[in-house]
């Protein structure tokens, strides 16, 4: 299958005149003594909307108007400019900075006069929350990911599987990489994928699994492309995640830890949260469907009392939340949670071996060939 | 340079022998009505010793005797015997389980009778602290490690740099991965180190500093290898260390942020920990240097204290457990240490970029090639 396009990352010559507009944008106004205003979407949660039909949340149509020359706003408008300032310096100098770099590299104390009262003393930021806020405000205000303007951040993800991709003109493919695997970059969709023939994609929430199914040939035998994450995903393999499904309508399968903290891991992956809405029409996949271990897999498994762990309060207000989202609606989500919340009761992917040391091959094929999975 | 054998795995199956003879020796014990027993170097603080010459601590000369028929010691030799089981039947069959697996695996209830008693349950284990210690019994009893064994754990581990590696008949190339980068396996031992040319090797506390170093060329410039765990390291990113510094005699530098358990992740790469004293022997790299960032980075490298972190109480307790470990004796540590306490202040790796976006460059340069690392 040749590489589409749908995904793929504005390279950052590109990223760079988009920003540089917005400069000379702004510069404009002030030519013509115009007040200069950026207008982005509202980041609120009353601007936070659930889209039934793309089955992600997204930003609402408010926009807000940060201006220079409104008190209340004004810092944040400077706070806005300075990171633009930030990351257009860092593409021309072809660094690629953490955000806590810009953070750091940003925070400086400005000293102006006021009429009356002499010289005020004020930082440009004090926390890097305001700096990120700066960063969140571009890429929404922009539609540039912080990917594309070539923030460098944590990756976690490790691929193997029948797929072929090209970065900065070196081919690695995944099947060859013996007992090791393909460490994702911080941008993956500036990956060319070369080739890709796999059947579908299984996620795994832990890294020691993923080496056990690696090691035993799982993906061989099913043509399937493994990830992990170790736990909570990232950014970029959340992204590499939804490509593969949007682009080449891979099926996604999560296989986690029967626990609140499993379920919202897949939830992180298909939905993406509430909190971060706007990051969701870039990094969710919505197709993403759970195959386990979910708690009626302790019923259907047989996993005596003895393998099972008590929840404890954690776990019970998580799912309590978890139940309320609304890409947990379904009926099948809707009764697990349910009795979850009855049981009280969590599992490992492990203890699936009281069956045997082979069963979760067992388990993984009964799960996604006879279509056990839900979503 | 061709690849040594020093730290090379022993396969899997010599490791199957091993194994198997331990438990053909218990047998023919009592087929001579012989007693079992197993001899075992004890693990506990009294027989750990720090062995100044080679800077590890390593266990002293104090053996066990796990005995069938002593009344305390009998559970802990059948767990002992039941891993060895498990163990084995997992190298027959071709599977590399996770420890939690073999917990599983092994977790069930046994009923005997005692006279004047009646039938009286026993679990195997009740936690994964007993069938970890089986393991543990195990790993120094035979002097395996449970990576030879072909156990499966989480691997955090990715290099880029001047190395092809070989796994399972693939070669992988290091100088060729782009922006993404090679995960490590589970056993680096197994791993065929092809060719290897590098001048240094640069571990990197921060992956997504590693991700920049790695964009921004610093390996290529510097002919260097460079290497993350994402925070503690891992197992097998330990030992991967340490073989290439011990076979290959490349010099290692750790980059950490400025803070305790900065200085707690370089000693668990230099010298492990006092409780996984028999790991050292084979995981630690005595050899590590540490080049910052240091408490007295604040000073030399006129780092604002707007830039610097309060630190809480966790960071100098920590601080004054660490001033005492043996590995931080030397006059460099003491100062950096007690500067700290003094201080009280913490650094991040980013806090650099305050003096610039490439200054982290001219920093590593410095520390590095004017020899201004400690250990």
């Amino acid at each position: 299958m040749e590489s589409s396009s749908n995904s793929k990352a504005k390279p950052r010559s590109e990223v760079l005149k988009i920003m540089e507009g917005l400069a000379q944008e702004l510069y404009a106004q002030i030519e013509r003594g115009e007040e200069p205003v950026l207008e982005i979407p509202s980041r609120t949660l009353s601007n936070t909307v659930w889209d039934p039909k793309r089955r992600i949340v997204v930003l609402g149509p408010d926009k807000l108007k940060r201006r220079l020359l409104d008190m209340k706003e004004s810092k944040r408008f400077m706070q806005t400019i300075l990171m633009l300032k930030l990351i257009v310096s860092s593409i021309r100098e072809g660094v690629y900075p953490t955000i806590r770099d810009l953070y750091y590299n940003g925070k400086h104390t400005i000293t102006f006069r006021v009429p009356n009262v002499g010289a005020v003393r004020e930082n440009t930021w004090d926390e890097q929350a305001e700096s990120n806020a700066a960063i969140e405000d571009l890429e929404v205000g922009l539609n540039v990911l912080r990917e594309e303007m070539g923030l460098s951040a944590d990756v976690k993800g490790k691929v193997v599987g029948p797929i072929v991709v090209r970065s900065k003109g070196f081919e690695i493919d995944a099947t060859r990489m013996g007992d090791t695997a393909l460490g994702l970059p911080p941008n993956p969709d500036e990956l060319d994928i070369v080739k890709i023939e796999a059947s579908y994609v299984l996620v795994v929430e832990k890294d020691a699994i993923f080496q056990r199914l690696n090691r035993e040939g799982y993906w061989n035998r099913e043509n399937a492309i493994l990830i992990t994450a170790r736990g909570m995903p990232d950014r970029a393999t959340r992204k590499f995640v939804r490509r593969l499904n949007e682009d080449y309508k891979l099926p996604v399968y999560v296989l986690t830890d029967s626990d609140p903290y499993g379920y919202y891991i897949y939830s992180v992956y298909k939905s993406g949260s509430i909190k971060l809405s706007y990051e969701s029409e870039r990094l969710a996949t919505p197709d993403a469907k759970f195959i386990g271990v979910t708690t009626s897999d302790i019923i259907n498994y047989k996993i005596s009392s003895d393998y099972v762990i008590a929840a404890n309060e954690r776990d019970i207000k998580r799912a309590e939340e978890l139940v309320r989202y609304p890409w947990f609606q379904s009926e099948a989500w809707q009764k697990e949670i349910n009795l979850f919340l009855k049981m009280k009761k969590k599992v490992e992917i492990e203890a699936l071996s009281t069956h045997g040391l082979k069963f979760l091959h067992d388990y993984l094929l009964e799960k996604i060939h006879s279509g056990k999975w839900i979503e």
